[in-house]
């Protein structure tokens, strides 16, 4: 059995035993940015062609290889889903003799009418399952895209996307909030700051300047602006998702640590879950099609 | 009589009768980022030295000329302040026999303790005080950094910038939410949609995302998106300034008119002043020094 996660940056493959015990584990920067039109069964060959030639099978892969710049578009399915829905909706890409299935990425259309989507995190979220509680509850999987998912008797009942971690990036590479900054350590005095500052009057769009003035009166330096500007935002995803109850954390341990500061000053209960969980689910929805 | 705007991308400088009317107006895209570091002398001489040959003087400049990047790093007044404090802080510059005068910017620091800074708009602002109330109010200079300014007894009592326009000129150059953008003309629909999204659940951060994920559904075509993600954060910035009674606005006409219809659309009542008003505060200001 393959699980294959394949986002827009990096393929990241399983192989797994038929007890679902994670054999080995492969991954390469050859995400479908990397991957020309057309290529996508080389590099699936390239990264796992050993495994497969040794007779491994299915092929079960998740994220960004089902949209429309990946191997195949496979069609969103609407929440709320959970296993069976995926499961139904796999779709099969076919190359020489062999074949692999895509799983769907989830949508979700809010009250107000406003679509949202996801693609990989769907199966990562179904695959902690078993760490949840059988009552309702909110799980964060925090990244260039955030995502808060509403869990509900063993599936996604719904979810929004906090565009956090791109707007970082993009105020860090090309604002004139950037222009200040300097690599350094992480700064858990200047993030706490940034976290503080997320709950005082006027909102986003001002807060945003203070990084800016804060620097030009030397209260934070080049290399503090970043972590003040990440729990800055951080902070506001934090009391925007404005979730109930303890929420349960689903994310890289760097990132996964900010969030779980960020939470503690805000007194929000939070939980780590284990990262390698969308193995799991991908290896549940292998089994269908073994 | 020679006022100078001298900002960050552009220079202007009136020529004004004695009596302060407008005999005539010159613009350049001499910014102060187009000026390398010892060269203002020469660039101002450039751009009005007929006016200086045929004895014109003082000439008084504001704006980001007076910045850390400009001819000469003037300190920041404090607010509150008007045109006294502005007039008692002027510093001189001069090269060859000539001379001319700097205004000082303004800071604010507000009741969190963090700091803001403005250099240009507090001429701009005390320029329009005749067209302003006795009263206390606000007035809000869009922009790439926008500011909103409370005046009360013919001072700058305080203020606060949001980081709107920068923030939409990244995003759409730098993000994904850029790469579905397309140029067109102004879609009044598209961003009325825009400014009613603002007031829905979840914040900024989550808006911001259902720019694409509208685009991704046929919601929102690509020349549709740039008006829906401008009303979207002019609507945050309306909101999140919060301010009570009537706003007095000014700002280039273009821009001016998206604010005020996004005022209407918020049913906040917002009144226009006229864009020229610098020239009649340097005018004042100059006079102190003729």
């Amino acid at each position: 059995l393959i699980p294959v996660d394949w986002g827009t940056s990096t393929f990241r493959a399983y192989r797994l035993a038929p007890d679902g015990k994670i054999l080995e584990t492969r991954s390469a920067p050859k995400g479908i940015l990397a991957v020309e039109a057309g290529r996508f069964p080389q590099v699936l060959e390239e990264q796992v062609g050993d495994w497969l030639a040794a007779g491994e099978a299915p092929v079960v892969m998740s994220g960004m290889v089902g949209s429309r710049q990946g191997w195949a578009e496979v069609p969103y399915v609407q929440c709320p889903a959970g296993f069976d829905e995926l499961a139904r909706n796999l779709t099969r890409v076919e190359w020489g003799k062999r074949q692999a299935w895509i799983v769907p990425g989830l949508s979700f259309v809010d009250e107000a009418g406003v679509p949202d989507v996801m693609r990989g995190e769907e199966v990562q979220i179904l695959g902690s399952l078993p760490a949840l509680p059988r009552s309702a509850c909110w799980i964060c999987l925090p990244g260039t895209h955030s995502k808060w998912a509403q869990v509900e008797e063993d599936r996604i009942a719904g979810f929004r996307t906090h565009m956090t971690g791109e707007l970082f990036s993009v105020l860090k590479s090309h604002s004139i909030l950037g222009r200040m900054m300097q690599d350094g350590a992480f700064d858990d005095t200047a993030f706490a700051e940034g976290v503080q500052r997320s709950g005082e009057a006027d909102g986003l769009l001002h807060h945003l300047f203070g990084v800016r003035t804060r620097g030009l009166f030397g209260e934070l330096s080049g290399s503090q602006a970043p972590s003040y500007l990440s729990g800055l935002l951080i902070g506001h995803e934090l009391r925007q998702a404005d979730v109930s109850g303890k929420i349960f954390l689903l994310g890289a341990p760097e990132l996964a640590a900010h969030y779980s500061q960020a939470a503690r000053l805000l007194g929000i209960e939070i939980e780590p879950l284990d990262p390698q969980a969308a193995a799991r689910a991908l290896w549940l929805l292998a089994r269908n099609k073994a």
